[in-house]
């Protein structure tokens, strides 16, 4: 049994808390999180980024979702930890086990900064219930935990606005307008990506995720900004202040929050602010709980963040049709492994102007290893690439003018057929969503079936969305914008598609063991006509990158789709060939040729 | 100004009340209602089925939505009621127009069981907010009404096993599970078709739906059927009681339901429970507000409704495809309205084996009336057809064996190009859902775009979902499952499609003052192959009646729709031509022969 654990059960002794619950999340349930926060990792061994540890007395269980099984495996052998397969018949989900393990009179503990308050709400109700006791004001792994790095305070920088295409006062004031509609006198916003956007700064205080530790607090007079205040340069403070922004230091905010006016009202979004502040907003406040605001608004690009997206992705596209013209002319002839291409990838994507970091982890997956579609490689998995079947790529990076997520499969060398019928398969659903012109009022649920249909009238389907919102420098995974056949259970997705929305189209295919395909583009929703059926909108590729004619069987597709693609090669070429030296060029052009129809 | 109306009035000053609210209801929520409940039209003289009439002292206002303008504008001139267009720019809501003019101390009346709980709810909360006084228990229409039809008692009949599939004991056991599975001591079903489906009876209480006005009320011991008991036959009313329901007197229920015992829970739809029976609940009882759970239950058909189904079709495919045979020799050489063609149809229908009731009322729209969505020909809006342009007929019947609803739209003589690209868009569009193959847990919204994608490339859209659900011998309009793009509003729509699940599908184009184009079959979900990526799912047509070949421009589909062409319309003929005379069959040889493609 691991140490960690053995002094953990040790503190709960101390405290009399009979189950000690942690979380994935950090104070702002972030998609990533930082060191600090690793907190199950510490105690179990499982890096993963979803999975939720229970501890009792005499039992330690870890729930995480398919995307996971294999590496909890092995990472919690012999910690006498037990995996919990969420989702798989017969496995009881962690609030069910809660409910038959926890006794009356029983205390479960957790560090209510790490719980979002609406999930807080239904241990809550399980507590009630059980009529047991709960106690989520401790950190009993912080207390044990005496190599624990230190909270990120990283400095924070500011996004122009020649970049962010809207100053903080004029998204403030938009702000501003909401909540006067809505009525409410203050606005709790604990997501970082949503006040990285209404601020114009940048941070770095999460991976992926150029964000600041950080809360805000506004009504119509006030903007105040809880953040380490150690962060922040007397330039940028001076600016921020001189926009009517208030600073103040990070913790102080709950204390803020506990001295609100009564008979106010806040507006707050229980997905996103932590069950111990929650729990600091006093009972004579009305509570709206709704979806922040600014979800919406962030996701809405501006013209010029659209026009940055659009320069941005050109960057990317040099270095990821450098990357392939590599790949296609390298491998097999000098050591590469997934690996080294990741690197090699990550070295072109410096070199271009204002990148700024990877906005994922990359997947490099060569073979079966692209059928496992959370794949990531290490030292460990690593495989070298030999000029035969399919490399998969989805990687990204953050660039000042915007976000990348692009997924290219590349053939190698020789292709089975069923290689190529998967891959002219999926390229067709790509095709049918990129070529879709719907009428406003369309959500991502009502145009995901365009994708997959290709997929589906042969008996094959991918096992995730279809496409996802992306960030402006902000976090590659958006919402409330998506792509998927399934309504979303969370709450402001689904959403009407908006012009200017960015989302990405990556439809695919995974044969476990032998290989798998994805074909991803960034895609901007733009108008189209406006007639008297109502307001027509469609999509533009930004990403610029071609797709593999190695792997195509063209007499598999429509003259329609062919036609997309034809025209999609020679902006591509247009593009991107006069950025390339003189071989790479003369390659893009062959490998954008014009497909017969 | 109508005498009703200053009737109303001075009945309003008598009992001191200061707006009063007539709308569409019955006691039931039902879709039509019955001539009894007619209180809105009596008042104002508009007869839509939609449209609420809010009256004060001084102003009357009648709010109907676009289907109606026209109509309102006409049976409005002259009576000093003012015509609010919902959702026209500038109009205000009815909600709005009550809050905006209801002083404090006023009083706001309607007969609280025609205003459903949940729009009850609603009402009251302005009630809340303008510190008016609501009084829900006054009938004042009814008061001045002397000639009011008496309310409907018409004598109920069992629908036999073969017919319905299942026992009624089968079904309240399955219920049953349901109130189990959420706690629920009580179900209280006030909609009509859920009672009549899960008693397995039928009546004549509502115009094109066999349904009887009634209450259940149902525990895991009881089942109490509140219906006007002279309504049933004594070897009914046994064979009932003998599968262990009790009968009471129709108006009981109110008192049954202030009787419940305290401490018990009680399931219902606030959307189908009037504001007078929810009132009777006493506040000692838990309340469970869902959708109810016979709507589900309902609308998998089981397999002796679908092929129950399937026979209803092949008949009402016989009269329709006598019909269209009979337009298409006879328009041109004999006088023929729209009128007479669909006394005509209904002859037809008349003659098939188990026919029981049109149902709804039938629209052969002629040219620009075709335009109209819903359009239904009278005696002033009559014409003859001629033997050009298309005639649009969507009807439908009752059949023991179920429920039929189709749209076939007829060239007459010469089309127009743009009327034959137009027709092969809008079937482009039919063939593309029929053809879908899909994984459970699509819903409609997943589907709908496959019909509208062939309108929206060319810019063209139809203003109503693709499709709705169709009740077996019971409502043609029957929830949880349609086809639509912008998710629902209503609780519990947008559902997953089931296997089992009828739908129309129904896609449409409309040119103003020109003509109208819908194509309409029933479809059924049936089990495809079921893998390791899920169970595919697809669609079988019910409806048996060809499409136009003198409409269609075979060069703009594609192989793929060609091939389902000459499929379905082989099918057509094998099924239908030996149910018919030899012309008709001759014609009909002709009219599905194969399509080159």
């Amino acid at each position: 049994m691991k140490q960690e654990l053995i002094n953990l059960r040790k503190r709960m002794k101390e405290e009399r808390i009979d189950a000690y619950l942690i979380m994935t999340d950090d104070y702002h349930g972030s998609e990533y999180v930082g060191d600090y926060f690793k907190c199950r990792q510490y105690i179990s061994g499982f890096s993963g980024s979803a999975g939720t540890l229970l501890i009792t007395d005499d039992h330690a269980g870890l729930w995480t979702d398919g995307r996971y099984f294999l590496q909890a495996e092995r990472e919690l052998d012999n910690t006498g930890i037990t995996l919990y397969r969420s989702g798989q018949p017969g496995v009881p989900t962690l609030e069910k086990y809660l409910e038959n393990h926890l006794e009356k009179g029983q205390t479960l503990g957790f560090d209510g900064r790490c719980v979002m308050a609406d999930y807080a709400a239904g241990l809550d109700e399980i507590i009630q219930k059980k009529e047991a006791i709960l106690r989520s004001d401790v950190d009993l792994v912080g207390d044990i935990w005496t190599e624990r790095p230190t909270l990120s305070g990283e400095p924070v920088w500011e996004l122009e606005e020649a970049y962010a295409g809207m100053t903080r006062k004029t998204k403030i004031s938009r702000i501003r307008d909401i909540l006067k509609e809505k009525s409410a006198d203050w606005f709790l916003l604990a997501s970082l990506e949503d006040i990285a956007w209404t601020l114009n700064v940048r941070g770095n205080d999460v991976e992926c995720t150029p964000v600041v530790l950080s809360y805000l607090l506004m009504s119509k007079e006030k903007v105040i900004w809880y953040v380490q205040e150690e962060c922040l340069s007397c330039a940028l403070r001076a600016k921020l202040e001189k926009d009517g922004i208030e600073i103040k230091e990070y913790n102080t905010v709950f204390d803020a929050v506990r001295q609100l006016t009564a008979g106010h009202s806040i507006l707050y979004d229980s997905a996103h602010v932590n069950a111990a502040l929650y729990k600091c907003i006093p009972a004579n406040i009305r509570k709206i709980d709704e979806i922040n605001p600014t979800l919406l608004l962030k996701a809405v690009k501006n013209p010029v963040e659209v026009e940055n997206e659009r320069i941005a992705h050109i960057r990317d596209g040099v270095a990821v049709t450098r990357f392939i013209y590599w790949l296609k002319t390298r491998v097999g002839k000098e050591q590469i492994t997934e690996c080294s291409a990741a690197e090699y990838l990550e070295k072109l994507r410096m070199e271009q102007e204002h990148y700024v970091e990877p906005s994922f982890y990359p997947i490099i997956a060569y073979k079966e290893h692209g059928a496992i579609v959370h794949y990531s490689p290490d030292a460990r998995t690593d495989v070298p690439l030999q000029p035969e079947g399919f490399v998969l790529a989805d990687t990204g990076g953050h660039y000042l003018e915007g976000t990348t997520d692009i997924t290219r499969t590349v053939a190698l060398g020789n292709l089975t057929r069923e290689e190529k019928e998967l891959y002219t398969t999926v390229l067709r659903g790509h095709i049918h969503l990129s070529m879709a012109r719907f009428l406003h009022g369309c959500t991502g649920v009502s145009l995901d079936g365009l994708a997959r249909t290709p997929l589906w009238e042969k008996g094959y389907d991918y096992n995730h969305g279809t496409g996802h919102g992306v960030g402006y420098l902000l976090s590659v995974h958006e919402g409330p914008n998506s792509f998927r056949y399934r309504p979303s259970v969370r709450r402001g997705n689904d959403c009407v598609l908006e012009e200017g929305m960015i989302t990405s189209n990556e439809p695919g295919v995974y044969l476990e063991g032998k290989f798998g395909i994805r074909l991803e583009n960034m895609i901007v929703c733009v108008k189209d006509t406006e007639n008297g059926y109502g307001r027509f909108l469609r999509f533009e590729p930004l990403t610029m990158v071609p797709f593999d004619l190695d792997a195509i069987i063209p007499e598999q597709m429509s003259e329609k789709e062919i036609r997309w693609l034809n025209a999609y090669h020679k902006k591509v070429y247009e593009t991107i060939a006069p950025r390339l030296n003189e071989q790479e060029a003369e390659w893009l052009k062959e490998a954008t040729r014009e497909v017969g129809v």
